[in-house]
């Protein structure tokens, strides 16, 4: 989360704005708080969240002021921070970033999209029927298909093929990228927290990153982040078909085979191969030159060189041995 | 199956008319035949049809004359009906279904289509390249995105979010509902007798109803019910490469994540999560506050507060010992 | 493969070209190679390949002068042909493929596409926004949809329906065909040979080829061939969100269920009936008359008459007892 603010509205919030919107009181009402960060990232005039023990040592290092925590936990934090106690904090921190980032879910419907001929690109090439929207930025020897859609904001490096009904918005894309017909790339990913009448989403502030010389397969459809981004790695290459959820980052020289699903939040190492209708849950680690057999379920982290099948996955040699 | 009729032009049929059909010979050849219902809903004046001895009790309370059989039950059924004997009850009943009901299968395309120009919505806000069919109705405060087709007589609420290339048929669909981009709802499902030269289709007569608060996902497939409707309660969210088969019914407040399946006919409860890549078999019943691990395969009736996972699905606790 | 290359430009070949292409020296430098072949196709004046021992019948049986090898192979290959010894086989084979026909892997965007107004068909009934490329063939009586894309050379045959939204390029329809909405035909296959700075592509010049009666669902992807051709046979269904990779080929009256994908190069046979989310391996042989349970994962061949289920699939008897 550095360069991308930019595709997202931020508002100036005041911490009377934020205890506002999480019906408390407190001090300091007129300070103004620059953003709401992870505690690795957050500064003291930015606002953070503690929602498990596990990050004790993060706040004991972080110089954060602001933090958005439960009371059962105010023992061990209440020296290093002014906390703000809420009964759910995840909830209490989507609803704090909607605040700094009022267009964060606004995923409706871009009306600022207008035909080619209104912009002006260097040597790109575009097909019939495209729409661009604003501060869309091509670079030199690309190709973009017929009837696809670049929302504003998007940014797509040089030497790359955009397919045919393609969708962009949020996204960042390096060189020599090809994205295949029907992928739908940067709506806000599958994040909300439950109610009985109303279901309240989570806010995704990230993007959808894409580095040099990836292949996206058709009718693929990647979601960006919610708070950190979606991140595919140079040289990996996806089939058709496959689904990749917020905040997922996959590493280099990937090779991701047809109809394959990641849940949110994980993270895959480089040299990885899924074969075919794999599935990876979400807040997992896969290691580096990892291969994971088609059809398997992924449920706990797998460590480097390992090849694994099953549902849930093991061991590949375990697996054949067990199916014999 | 009350207020859809509309979709689907309904033609006059007589008794003489449905024996010609089925190539039989019989009496009351001048008798106008209302409609063509399950036995539950069938009056004097429909035809209905019986194919399970099971289904006795429902034909005892019924009071109605003529019904497609097959012979074998001629003894326990002739004295509350007047049957018609065929070998196929099910291709018997698509083939009359398909007599009152001639465009039921017609999905070829929607020729009606014109740009909003031409009709007449009160703040409604229209992408570009947007196709609308006849007799489509759209309430305010919805948007439409681009290069989005809403086939004729589908009626969408107020405050929806319907996004870009979606296409709509044979639907009804409620307020504040957003159909993400790519998705496709209402075509016919994938229902047919097999037939070695050429398949012969189910007619589908049932319509696509999506309740209030609903979210559709990207790439979505949702078809519609072939004599009930596919029903998506409310405030249920479906994630990205859902399929949702003909007369599925999914009840209130459901989370069903990315590239589930749902097979054709089944019912699902209230309050039921689904995790990325499960797959439901055809006719079942989940019931409510049922959570289904990712990956899973559920081949069996659920009852309600129960967690499972496997392939083919079993209790949580057994899925996670066994696999120990 | 055969009436098909008119899909692809081929350029003329002399063995020069072929040893600078693999950068190596050789005698007969001036012979005009005519095409690259496999073993049991190619004639005295093609180029084919020699990858492992159980093809050296089908050497002996082939008068094919020039050979790309292995030099393991040396001594029992050297006295039936000219061999050319490379390190890795496929990959020279890749690229000789690529020098013979250099738009084989040219997917980019076809920039021939026009309106039909431009176009003359007889009976042919075009919906909006439809763009076709140069030198397409569509018979009668057909029907083609909103925003759909029918790029150069394709072939389709009378009384078919291509829904909307529908992207087709370098295949063959037969008569009565149905292609439904956002389905995406005749795409580059997915096999490259993995190369840490950039992958090197593995060569398509096979199509797509759809037999009379067949009906493609939505949002499908078939891939086309990369040296043979990918198959949908006679009367075969799919259903909704299908994946069909390269060169498989799918027999007659299948009915293939929603969510279900197919590995490369599989041979399905006929009345083959699958249930959904199941997913076949490469390089399999599924016998004719063999039903797949829904969810299945097929890893080795099916015999005909076979009823299987299960991850690895097995005898569905076994699959239901050992799951009691």
């Amino acid at each position: 989360m550095n360069n991308n603010f930019k595709f997202f509205k931020k508002r100036k919030v005041y911490l009377k704005d934020i205890y506002k919107t999480l019906d408390k009181k407190g001090k300091l009402k007129n300070a103004e708080i620059k953003d709401i960060k992870n505690l690795d990232l957050a500064g003291p005039n930015d606002i953070s969240f503690f929602n498990a023990v596990k990050y004790l040592d993060l706040l004991k290092k972080s110089n954060v002021k602001y933090l958005i925590a439960n009371q059962k936990h105010e023992k061990i934090i209440s020296k290093y921070c002014y906390p703000i106690f809420v009964d759910n904090v995840l909830k209490s921190v989507a609803q704090i970033t909607n605040l700094f980032y009022p267009t964060s879910l606004d995923d409706a419907v871009d009306f600022s999209l207008s035909n080619p001929s209104k912009h002006k690109y260097i040597k790109v090439k575009f097909g019939k029927n495209v729409l661009l929207g604003k501060n869309v930025k091509i670079s030199k020897n690309t190709i973009i298909g017929h009837n696809t859609i670049i929302e504003s904001n998007v940014q797509i490096g040089s030497d790359c093929v955009i397919g045919n009904n393609v969708i962009i918005k949020n996204s960042v894309i390096g060189k020599n990228v090809r994205i295949l017909d029907g992928s739908i790339i940067g709506k806000k990913g599958f994040g909300f927290f439950p109610n009985e009448e109303k279901n309240y989403r989570y806010p995704h502030i990230g993007i959808v990153k894409i580095e040099d010389n990836v292949e996206i397969g058709s009718n693929n459809t990647i979601d960006r982040g919610s708070v950190s981004n979606t991140v595919i790695g140079k040289n990996t290459f996806l089939d058709n078909q496959v689904h990749v959820a917020h905040n997922v980052n996959i590493g280099k020289n990937c090779i991701i085979t047809a109809q394959v699903g990641f849940a949110g939040s994980s993270k895959i190492g480089n040299l990885v191969n899924i074969g075919g209708q794999a599935g990876i849950s979400g807040h997992l680690t896969i290691g580096n030159n990892v291969q994971i057999g088609g059809g398997s379920g992924v449920i706990k982290n797998i460590p480097d060189n390992t090849k694994v099948m099953g549902y849930p996955a093991k061991d590949i040699r375990i697996f054949l041995k067990d199916n014999k």
